[in-house]
């Protein structure tokens, strides 16, 4: 490890991350089970197949237009225990409070958590609270994890991509990214951006209801399409091309990304699910996706491919909208801190 | 809720604790499986019967003599699983770390939480990592979360002591809040007082095998043995009376808290634990804790007792050395804040 001092970019989800887990915790900690790369570990206990997740949040500010750092940490665990294919079951609630921090946002956190699970359908069983001293916090911090129930038969992994798939997304890009944008910097685009937090566990379960060739699901959180696309093309050893003609974008969110200098495709979302399918059954799982509640906007957004150039490894392209290509990097340092 | 701000008080682990839990948490999303008041979860999932459970570490400083955050991070979770009688199988790790934290520091701590993972024989199997910038945190937060594995037939709980029971505790109290205390206030009472923070699994497992009407287990962390006590007299509405000659504390931690006018059993320790036990079994369970690696100054400390005045309904008393009968009350307010 080269760097000295953790910076922000080590919590981007981009490749100062990647570097951060490979060569500080892979390398202290690296289990099988971890090394996979995948949002959720699956795991043999007692005769039954589980999936673990786990996520910190520390998204500021706390409360922003759609939801609240509460809505936050509840769909975003159980969207990734869901990546797994698992039914999320069991959610666990640590907070890390700092002193002096308002009660009544405390009680609308809790109910917004509350109103989540229930949505999802998981329920809370074990918390824990911590408080620290002011100026050694930031209000609120909450840490979920969570555990499903994964049927047998069922092995999705980012591993599995094949020349051929398709590369499906369940939505509108960046619309969480720029929402936090703007609050944070009183910027005022348009009224309808807000975030896309939604617990995407029956989205899931539709697509795999109606396609059984599924490869992988991956939730583009932090570090965006880009970094979740450059994920899988990893971990599967091939090229992805995506069409930028056909990956859904709000046009207020894309204004606010051109204004700001954003990459769309790198913004973070909340509320979204990659899903890398057999070239069969897309067009099912798409339309599974489109008939579920957070997946009107699905597309059908490019492939996976054979490595095109083995001396470089494997890559994302992305076809614009003016006919070119252009490599589609992962997030490299900091965009936006904390916006989960 | 009548306080309007949260205070250092609400992450004491005494009464302060249980109001913060009881007005907000619970009122919010108190499940069935949080309401037990366990320090684990026991669930049902695909046959299986698993035990889960979270927490959150804060602790200042984050090395300290005998240990540091990441081995407290471990063992703590590792600990509460196995409360329940579960065999602790898998852990999460995700931490949220200051912008300028020193990355020598972080891979000491990564280190020193493999060697508690190996020494529980417990596996890190998924993580999340978040920074925020200088001044939002302190450094390091660490949680864990684990899920352990419940044989069938065990079911333990504070709410099941009955009048006759025997309480016993694995070792000497107060060694952990005393060390950190010290170590902040750059106090140096005795070079022999360092933290206790252990694995303590495989001392239950041995208790298990050696008795079979075990009640519960809990360890007393943050609010000490008090704090414990009357937790399970209020689980079982029961009332436990112990002995303070028969309570095991090292001469050290003794003269520093009477010299900070701390009660020692108030005073948090991360390597000990509490087991109610069928009074026949006692001695059978005693012998046990004492074969373990961590318990060698296990001591029989007291028993259950039917509630004595029913209309303050029930309480921990403490049969002083000088023959008198004290209340032993939970921790109110806050102690020694971050100590775990």
């Amino acid at each position: 490890m080269n760097d000295t001092q953790v910076m922000l970019g080590h919590g981007s989800g981009g490749s100062m991350m990647k570097r951060l887990i490979d060569e500080v915790f892979y390398k202290a900690y690296g289990s099988e089970e971890l090394l996979t790369g995948d949002d959720a570990a699956v795991l043999a206990l007692g005769g039954a197949r589980l999936a673990f997740s786990t996520d910190s949040f520390v998204v500021t500010p706390h409360f922003f237009p759609g939801g609240d750092i509460g809505r936050l940490a509840v769909c975003g665990t159980v969207n990734d225990v869901a990546t797994s294919g698992a039914t999320p079951r069991y959610i666990s609630c640590a907070m890390v409070l700092e002193e002096g921090f308002p009660m009544e946002d405390l009680l609308r956190i809790c109910a917004s958590m509350r109103d989540a699970a229930e949505e999802a359908g998981v329920v809370i069983v074990t918390g824990d609270t911590k408080v620290v001293g002011r100026g050694s916090g930031d209000g609120i911090f909450i840490n979920t994890s969570g555990v499903g129930e994964l049927a047998p038969g069922v092995n999705l992994s980012g591993a599995f991509c094949k020349p051929g798939d398709k590369v499906l997304v369940s939505g509108t890009l960046g619309d969480h990214g720029i929402t936090i944008m703007s609050c944070r910097e009183g910027l005022n685009f348009q009224a309808d951006i807000q975030t896309d937090a939604a617990p995407l566990n029956h989205l899931i379960a539709a697509v795999l209801d109606a396609a059984s060739h599924v490869r992988c699901f991956r939730d583009p959180t932090r570090g965006g399409l880009a970094s979740t696309l450059n994920e899988l093309a990893a971990q599967s050893g091939v090229d992805i091309e995506v069409s930028e003609e056909s990956i859904p974008v709000k046009p207020a969110v894309l204004g606010a990304c051109e204004m700001l200098g954003y990459d769309v495709l790198q913004v973070a979302n909340e509320g979204k699910m990659v899903c890398v399918v057999a070239p069969d059954e897309a067009e099912a799982a798409l339309a599974a996706m489109k008939s579920s509640a957070y997946g009107k906007d699905a597309a059908i957004i490019g492939e996976v491919c054979e490595i095109s150039t083995p001396e470089r490894g494997p890559r994302v392209s992305l076809k614009t909208t003016f006919g070119s290509k252009r490599v589609l990097d992962m997030l490299v340092g900091e965009q936006l801190p904390r916006i989960c």
